[in-house]
């Protein structure tokens, strides 16, 4: 209830602070028989890891995952997971200022608020760090989906401040530092990252993640729809501002003889939905977009108040990253495959005969 | 776990289908002693109620409710309360096309591919006749936010197809069957929704609702997020597409420095987060926004396919509303104060002690 | 989680109080394509029903329920079933002294310190009335245990204050109003109920379930054990004070050479575990126990406070049971029935795979 | 949902194997604030730590607990507690019979048949290994119900096979190393465990434990009553197979003039339903027992299958306990004291408004 546990039939439960000793979470609800090593995990984590490009934080955690429970001999048993990654770089220093102000758009303080007092190191609980265990968990997710179901989940850098990705090369997307699916656009986010960092500001970002190949009939119809539960699982994801299933906000302007993805035999017309009507999944694509907003964590000096209550000036020295944008592809991929893979548990359970005979439409016309 | 229930301390499940005899639901964990009668109820229904404009469907409900428990001489018990609406006005007609075509942009494809079969009448449980039961639940929350707790929560149109209301006169939002809260703008509105029906078209809509005197210190730090909540509770509303919090997509474009909130001791001085920061309330008003596709039951016909996969063409002939973003501003209020409700339990549950000398700083700069 | 919700993945939720408008419960997730009608349910209400026999309570209740949504052309259509019944005989009369009154061994006092008030007609919430939901309830998940599945629940009296019954004749259980299994017993029960009458006295019972038929594998390993679960459930009826499984108390004087059941390829030659290792079920018959207090309504008087703390004689004058045991057989067997179709489904969600190449050892050596 | 998490507001979410690297144990929902570090969770640990007597397994653990997080300064913060013990003395030796065999009495058959495979190293998920993050978890809880609230858990030996422990010292308990509250029956009990050991035999146990100082008001009304969850929470326990609240069993032949505590102005005259009325404690001592199952890990000899379905003999030769109850103290305490921690929390966010003014009566009469 304290809310640090995700999904009801795969549940991913988590706890650490950025600079205590260690993170982890509790993956429970995986089928038996799944080939499961740490080799999985460790290759999405390292997606995510700081330090990959100049343009993040240089923050140096090896962020190595180990495996405590629930595999044997290779596999997956059906008791819960294990997933511990120690913290080898806290570089305890003096906190001193930090202890007492809070830097604004942080969470110092509602923390301080809420529970009267705060891990402060860092950001404590508040810290991207703590994405690290969403990343490992959802890496069991996505392995889960491609190889028992043949759903793949994969997201990509839709835009950086002012520039804007629309080609999407698939291919190109671990290519760069930046998830960018367009190489020729590569160049262009260098150089404005370059500046940014000069000029000691930041920037937002749009992440789309595409998931391919899930089947109809997942997601529930009035609350846990499956676009609910991304937008909740997106949302709680650090900085996020915006999401959109779809066309998102552009429906706002539609008419609905624009917006209706009309059917054929052959499969739908479009898919302005993303893949999704009434909470459920259709068989086409998923497709989610989501706002970041640029980091708080600035070298140019902002206005706020201490514990006292008293006027004060914060400039953040420590290590941060200019766009917390460029390493959120990984987490929100990470976020859907956790979601699809909760609702495929959800669907089996109450529908396993329609599942065992469903014969769905082909999801795209040719 | 088959999704029909919103909340974790404050919870509500709900059932009921739009042809079926009765829609209800249950409301568990309110507090005990919160004057309540049927009369703090309906009027919250009547402003979502059907027919009460040429502009949105005629079908003719007075959506009267009963309350079959859980409150005592005029009080509630903290016992569950039962909530009911008979269905009166079904139209029991004949449904033979639509029990064997998938109207597109509907749910009825995916229902049939979920549960192999499915109740077709009116659109069955993906009917948003569904919506009335949050509305209902709604206003028991509502109440007891704003009379303990001095929490408003308040909607309003902000946007219908390609007309933007941006002047907010609250006191005008109740006053138009639009919730418009510029009465400059109704003339408009009436103009363009009146062009609509002839076409035989419909439009989207974004709603906006805002809540103020929300406490700091309500919502949960890594999944359950404050944000993370509202998001999936109003994505959970039919039709909507995408959610923001604060700036929401603006904030892709925006600079740290332009974003982040300073505070000064007098209070913070801008509100682009919306309230929010690490997933829980600041003190200042949560800003949050959905947008609301184009319904895609039209007069104009449109391709599908009927349960053999054969190809039809599909026109909706019954009462609808061309545009669902006329009803929901109750609806989208309703949901806001849903999960304020389940956050402040929440938050005293494990906080308080600090609840109890909790001397938070003014939400705003004077 | 103010605990009116039953199961994870087959929910009952449910509402009412004695002498409110009516009671209802809300069945979450039952899968689809299940027949079902009132006449599916009716009976096993009427089984619990008051006043069939002199030795229980005159009230007069039809106990008429209603199926609201969820069937659609007499199948399940997987959303949820509302279920109602109107209170047609609560005796609307002076409740002055109970009003006033804490009744000893009821829930009036701690009711009264735990909401700081209480619907003190009947006993509202407290009152067993509220059992007829779970019955009702149970009566689909027998159903669905029993035709999908081939699992049978059943129950019976096996002890009642000093008389012990020993012999089980299934077919004699509904053939008296006791629910004893030894038709020899009954005159012995007649006369010891008619003499407790009399006596202004009342009795505690024992009541035995047995679920055969349920396959290997059903159940989670640490917390949510089927026993565990099955001891939630029966310990949550009123007036239960112990529940057993297999051998129960027994156990704790037996060596482990007794108790351990040993097993051939033919079967397991005992079955001292009541069908359940290591939380999970073995395929053996499950076997449970429960003991249920002698109701406290007595028209003997008893000491006791008022609200105000002052002393007070309570007299119990109202129609009452004097062994609430008698009517509790359908009710277990009810929550036992729940307990394993919630499993069943929380099984198949996470093992579908190997739920379909099972091949279990017979349950049974011959 | 696949039941390793226990509570709604105050939740210990468990992993790992008897065998495996490590056990751990995430503690969610803890109050900020209360002084918190590993010498307050050590001496519960030791207290349920195998090879403290002859009487016990040699396993030689030294259960040494670390937390990683959720403390700061020497203060709970609020967020999850991540709670680590390694496993040092796994002895990897070979497996082969076990690995093939089911041991009668065991889950060996159980895991095989739900998930198809299992890690048979010491019994897996299944071993008694598993309740040692219990007693880590538990150990919190008690601290703050102690601290904060002024409520005690304690238990103690009740019975040993034929022998019955009647006399109650508690300063006695932890002199010796059966939790045995009568000094004066110490040497019996050794005794009666030597001769059991020589034999090769088990033996079962009965356990008690006393909650006092709990407040009235604790306990959810309907499912989630107080006596129901903590039936759940102790049947929960490797190897009980029966719970009792107060009276328990011998309630079946008493009469309601007997078993209805009756009240005065100064407090409860008996206690025979043990401290709960209507699922919600009264304010009296919380009263509960549980019987243990004689272990089936014995030397003698036991007939079974292996998992290709043939006969084999099955001989247990290494180390274990000849009686789980005599460690099972400790647990059986941790399992009330986190269920009595959730309920206070549930409590206190439905009812804060009351549990501010409460003035209960007195727990008993002078």
């Amino acid at each position: 209830m304290a809310g640090n546990t995700l999904g009801k039939l795969f549940t991913v439960t988590s706890f650490g602070e950025s600079h205590g000793p260690a993170i982890g979470c509790i993956v429970d609800g995986c089928p038996p028989g799944l080939a499961l090593s740490e080799a999985d995990i460790q290759p999405e984590l390292d997606r995510r890891r700081p330090g990959r490009s100049r343009h993040t934080t240089q923050r140096r955690e090896p962020d190595q995952v180990r495996i405590l429970s629930g595999v044997f001999e290779g596999c997956t048993t059906g008791t819960p997971i294990g997933l511990l990654i120690e913290n080898v770089d806290p570089r305890s220093k003096d906190y001193g200022s930090i202890a007492e102000q809070f830097r604004p758009g942080h969470a110092d303080y509602t923390y301080q608020m809420k529970y009267g007092l705060r891990d402060y190191r860092g950001g404590g609980r508040s810290s991207a760090r703590e994405t690290a265990m969403r990343v490992a968990a959802g890496a069991i997710a996505k392995k889960y989906l491609r190889e028992r179901l043949g759903v793949t989940v994969r997201g990509y850098l839709a835009q950086l401040g002012p520039i804007r990705i629309e080609r999407v090369l698939w291919e190109a997307v671990d290519e760069n530092p930046f998830f960018c699916p367009d190489p020729d656009k590569v160049p262009e986010l260098e150089a404005y990252m370059d500046a940014l960092r000069k000029e000691g500001d930041s920037i937002g970002a749009r992440i789309n993640v595409v998931a391919s190949g899930v089947p109809p009939g997942w997601g529930e119809p009035v609350f846990d729809r499956l676009d609910a539960e991304l937008a909740y699982a997106l949302m709680s994801i650090n900085a996020v501002k915006g999401v959109e299933i779809g066309d998102g906000f552009r429906c706002v302007e539609a008419k609905g003889t624009q917006f209706r993805d009309e059917l054929l035999p052959e499969g739908f017309l479009s898919n302005h939905a993303g893949g999704i009507l009434g909470g459920i999944s259709s068989g086409q694509d998923i497709l989610v977009s989501i706002a970041l907003k640029p980091t708080s964590s600035l070298r140019l000096p902002g206005r706020s108040i201490n514990v006292r209550g008293e006027p004060v000036t914060v400039v953040t020295t420590g290590r941060h990253d200019p766009c917390v944008g460029l390493r959120a592809t990984p987490i929100a991929e990470a976020m859907v495959a956790l979601v699809l893979m909760d609702h495929h548990l959800r669907h089996r359970a109450q529908n396993a005969e329609v599942v065992a005979g469903l014969r769905p439409i082909p999801a795209k016309a040719p």
